[in-house]
């Protein structure tokens, strides 16, 4: 591999199918084959995984959550410790997000105006200020690779003005946080945010204003938040060509495997969830034959692994009998192998997505992959 | 290595220096390397583990839980599941306890008479009976390579006649299990157990019963049980000289890292301890330098790793500042990282100590281990 460490923050479209792209997107730590996933490490830390086994499972990425980080360690502690990347021993690159669709979910007493957010630590009460300019010298101080915008995020359903306001404060948002992010070093990369809720015409009035303003890659927020996929679906159908091709395009906290599969058939190029880190806590396992729950009964005497076809030791190498027992115990081992099986899951199915759309077969790719989900999980034999 | 499937259990003696002994524990599924410490797999895992990092730390042999076993997944699924050493993937030798134990700290409405202990699951509430004959059972149903008997274990302070009425219930026991035990396969072990409180009438009276029954190895219960330390070593003084030299001994339940150097110097020969796998999980690491709470705020700015010099990589390239945010969060990484240290410490404690003797230097040894527990841990530069 080439050094990176002086190449600026960039991205090369390598080939599409459809409107599905294959890429890289070029970092001074390295490179992100895209489509990528990137596993969330809210805290620090990918739940219940060992760095080494997150990079060797395929991620090139991961996303670590400001609102979590500004609160404990703290970015000044973090970046006395020598950045994030030190701190939790993942010297590949990082996104971070700004910390404000989480103060939204989590902090209590939030006030939000033109200036920014206040709240207090849903931890121990303490009172925050977070504005466009401190989220990204907070991302700066944590060595972020990538790093957002403030935005602000409404809850669908939600009114056309409210919509309509949030949108046009996110893009006053967006040019704060361009200027201030003027200061970092090079080599990293902040990108704009498309709000817009469910409606196209705020959608391409949000994609257009950050175009106008430019940056390096682009997020999609605001979805996923409990409107019907196929809202999602129509609204990426809206941005997507309205976003430079040359650029990242980073849909935000999602998804399940289909979302993921249908949003890349949409031009997505980066994504983020914690399904399969939370599902792994919840006793829930991805596979190719759809999504598993290991607490269920009928696996109690099932000596087959989940998958045996799998790569991962997890999936390959334990009984459905022995994760059912794990998880029924609340045993961290439970955790730790479900977790470990369905990061796995989600690797190998960007690694299938990639492999396609460079080999020209994704439609073909996305009917074998979403048959094998809807035929489900193979019953025990005899 | 010979082929060990054919051989059975027995102990050969390598080495002493003074009542310290160099041995090997061999039984048909591998050799047990002693002065031996074994993790405990409470219900089939050493929570926080995966087996193979259990097994590259050095252990030759985990400990499993009948209790817990019988009542989840249940002896009878684990046998038609191949055995405990296939259920939870661990190849290599496994002791388990007799269950009575953990009935007496765990369960509830617990009963003892001549046939045995009824009681109630601490889970379901559920109702069980187990008697000498069924442990025994249990333990061949899980496949042990060696097993306990049943027997009382008295809580100190006791009379001594509540004492001497246990022992003596446990020697009835021991000759019950060991006509139970006959009908397993060859290349298994059952041990009988001294109780005997901290009376040294009492515990050579057990003693000398159970060398008179006559078992392939021998435990020692009923000790570390509250006692101060003094009484723990001055029992195994009276015991262990009477315990024939061509058997293994193994010390339940104990114990710190100055417990079994202690032990070590006496005569034991094994040990079992829920400590480095429990601490772990509560912000405690064991090191050679002593013990250290990454919960204290002295740790949030340390970049230095718990021991640099340390082969394991959890010691030696993890952040005290990161391992203290991990436990401060509450993050699974955080107990993981640190059993991890805990176990690979007290491996490498028994690897020095075998060594040690070996060497004929066991008492340079003890001493330059506990100079460096005295020292206490190493204050940050600057």
């Amino acid at each position: 591999m080439n050094d990176l460490s002086t190449i600026d923050f960039h991205y090369r479209l390598k080939a599409t199918d459809g409107a599905a792209r294959l890429g890289e997107v070029v970092t001074p730590r390295g490179i992100v084959n895209t489509p990528a996933f990137m596993p969330v490490g809210t805290a620090a830390t990918v739940k219940g995984m060992y760095p080494e086994q997150v990079r060797e499972l395929g991620a090139d990425i991961v996303l670590g959550n400001t609102y979590h980080l500004m609160l404990r360690p703290t970015a000044e502690r973090v970046a006395e410790l020598g950045g994030l990347h030190a701190f939790m021993r993942w010297p590949h690159p990082i996104l971070t997000d700004s910390g404000g669709f989480q103060i939204m979910s989590l902090a209590a007493l939030r006030k939000m105006n033109e200036k920014g957010v206040t709240f207090r630590s849903h931890i121990d009460g303490s009172y925050h200020e977070l504005s466009p300019e401190r989220s990204v010298e907070i991302q700066g101080l944590l060595g972020s690779d990538i790093q957002m915008q403030l935005d602000e995020c409404v809850r669908l359903p939600a009114s056309r003005e409210e919509i309509a306001r949030a949108l046009n404060l996110s893009l006053r948002w967006a040019e704060r946080s361009k200027k201030a992010f003027e200061r970092q070093p090079k080599g990293r990369a902040l990108f704009g945010i498309v709000q817009g809720g469910d409606d196209a015409a705020l959608r391409e009035e949000s994609a257009r204003g950050l175009v106008d303003i430019g940056f390096p890659g682009y997020s999609i927020g605001g979805l996923a938040v409990g409107e019907p996929q196929a809202v999602m679906l129509a609204m990426l159908e809206v941005v997507n060509p309205i976003l430079p091709a040359d650029r990242p395009r980073y849909l935000m906290g999602v998804g399940t495997p289909e979302d993921i599969i249908e949003s890349v058939a949409r031009g997505v190029d980066m994504f983020d969830c914690v399904m399969p880190t939370r599902a792994g806590r919840h006793a829930q396992a991805f596979t190719r034959f759809g999504k598993i729950n290991l607490k269920n009964a009928r696996h109690a005497d099932d000596p087959r692994p989940l998958d045996e076809e799998s790569d991962c030791p997890a999936a390959r190498d334990y009984s459905r009998a022995y994760l059912h027992h794990l998880t029924r115990c609340d045993e961290m081992l439970g955790a730790m192998l479900l977790t470990w099986v369905n990061l796995a899951y989600y690797q190998s199915l960007m690694k299938g997505i990639r492999t396609a759309i460079g080999e020209g077969r994704f439609e073909a790719y996305r009917a074998e992959v979403k048959d094998g989900w809807a035929r489900g999980d193979i019953p025990p034999r005899g």
